[in-house]
């Protein structure tokens, strides 16, 4: 059973309410954009890439329905710039914005509304195959540059986060090399960080292990090194918020720790992610500016306080790892690239072996 | 202002009820040794010495009042044995039954029984004020050693778990060496990791810090390395739960990744414990046995389910970090010691410059 994060059918859309989860399983209608820009806002879904899907699958959907009548070029213009909205630093619901706005004008030019409409939502379609076909080929680049590294019958990797199906359009990128190798019987066993202070590992990652009958286990994230030492680790495999031009990469906040201990024990450090997480306008990681959240997050659980009242808390969202420390590669869905090799790969310069 | 945690006067005693941190504070009276049975059982007081220590004076208020009659021998004797089952793996409470158990029967050879009691109760408030008296020693030579590596005029500190006046008679081993950096007008900042799963730094660290007005930073596991590079870490400090013969070093889970983190960055990293943490009959760290604790603590916070349903979990409670990371020294009440230079430190062969 794979689990499905995004239902849509032609007219329909679904999304698996992510607040609820761990505990209860529910599916919400997306029948507008309104309807998705609140699913977005409140967190009901997340991660970059699922954003971007929902936020234009829920165009779709309008569109489907007669929405924009004789102007839909307006209506797509401001249902994407609402939707862009939501959360301003998800880049990928940006991008997609830019490029479906570009796509619909020059539609616009030759085709009637009828006509533009089913373009449009073509296109959309389009994108949510495109990520998906996208995840499988990082899931499985990933899994044969990992499994022709070790004799061994079955290898067992470490993550950080939630990079799998609930993150992205399906699969996941991460989670998604997990996926394919466990498709292919060769995985071991999953050792899935808790990932504190959101717990994206023990509400979601777990989540999506228990699932699919995928072999996983939870610690916290002290437990890394350690886990490393004792459990036989054959590769660390995280996600990417953003990969810049000379490899260095940013992500969930504890991924560069993982990568300092993943060294320390010669354990390859792979990051997988799509070339539309690559930024290649930014040379070095030192011009990522750090996202610090609100402290609550570490002080309290659903509400409830945990920490001494009164503490000041530092609580960075992300870290960069330097591209030092990815000693497995960079997965994309063009291959697996060292970090010195991306940039001519991501412009058609070098081509996986 | 200093956080007491246990209030003596000869004849009564209170404990800091620790189940309640850090919401309230609240002092539970102990008149008996069946009353510190059942705190130290149910974990109102914590940390190996905490433990030894109250045990032994709930015996001493007992015996203050009169307890055991005619025979304070057999009373003596009976209390240790209840006390040390409470929870047999706190070494400092067996450790410190057998010694006064022993000192109990010299007594007995020559005093009557109302000149036992109050010798026994002297053994027992001198090891009270013993174990004060050594950390305040433990935090002068940490800080000490600390200041001399350092030309700047304040230092900043990261720590994990918590080793203060909560987990000792008071005053504290790594945090100890804070107190007396903050003491000395020294301190810039600690950074305390949340200590998952149990969250002693965030419930307890943070508590003692807010307490006594220690800048002091919350973070979560995950940020420590992040810390060290963005926070100008001047020395990472932790408390043991026992030291072996070649230094290598068993402490709460997590600390052997900040050790591996610590060397990344060029950072000295210390172990502060008293002599009697240390255990010269174990070779080397590979003799140590961790403990694996029930998986509740991971998937739930105070009763609340935090994970997903059916995740597997691994919870191990406590790491082994190799001597060879140990680079700033261990910190006993004898002076600081290269983990090479321990085992001649504590056998009288070498006297701390």
């Amino acid at each position: 059973m794979t689990l499905e994060a995004i239902r849509y059918r032609t007219g329909s859309l679904q999304i698996l309410n992510q607040l609820l989860l761990p505990h209860q399983t529910v599916y919400d209608d997306i029948r507008s954009v309104q309807d998705a820009y609140e699913a977005i806002k409140s967190m009901k879904v997340r991660g970059a890439p699922a954003i971007a899907i929902v936020g234009c699958l829920s165009l779709a959907v309008e569109l489907r329905a007669g929405a924009g009548g004789d102007d839909p070029v307006t209506f797509i213009r401001e249902s994407l710039c609402h939707l862009t909205s939501a959360r301003p630093t998800a880049v990928n619901m940006g991008r997609a914005a830019r490029e479906l706005m570009e796509f619909a004008e020059n539609e616009s030019m030759e085709k009637n509304s009828e006509q533009l409409r089913e373009s449009v939502i073509a296109w959309i379609e389009d994108m949510l195959e495109r990520d998906v076909n996208d995840n499988r080929k990082i899931g499985n680049y990933g899994a044969q540059h990992i499994l022709s590294g070790v004799p061994r019958d079955s290898v067992t990797i470490l993550t950080h986060c939630n990079t799998g199906s609930l993150a992205t359009a399906g699969y996941g990128t991460a989670l998604g090399v997990v996926r394919s190798l466990h498709a292919l019987g060769r995985l071991k066993r999953v050792y899935c960080t808790e990932t504190r202070p959101y717990n994206q590992g023990s509400r979601l990652t777990a989540y999506e292990a228990v699932a699919e009958g995928i072999p996983a286990t939870l610690i916290t994230d002290s437990m890394a090194a350690l886990t490393m030492r004792e459990m036989d680790i054959t590769a660390v495999v995280v996600g990417a918020d953003r990969v810049v031009a000379n490899g260095d990469t940013a992500n969930k906040v504890g991924t560069y720790q993982l990568a300092i201990a993943a060294k320390h024990h010669g354990i390859p450090f792979y990051v997988a992610a799509p070339s539309t997480s690559c930024d290649l306008s930014l040379e070095s990681g030192r011009d990522i500016i750090i996202e610090v959240r609100p402290p609550e997050e570490l002080t309290s659980i659903n509400g409830v306080p945990i920490a001494a009242p009164g503490i000041e808390v530092w609580n960075p969202a992300f870290d960069v790892t330097p591209h030092q420390l990815i000693t497995g590669g960079i997965i994309t869905e063009l291959g697996v690239f060292l970090p010195s090799e991306l940039q001519a790969a991501l412009t058609g310069r070098l081509t996986a072996l």
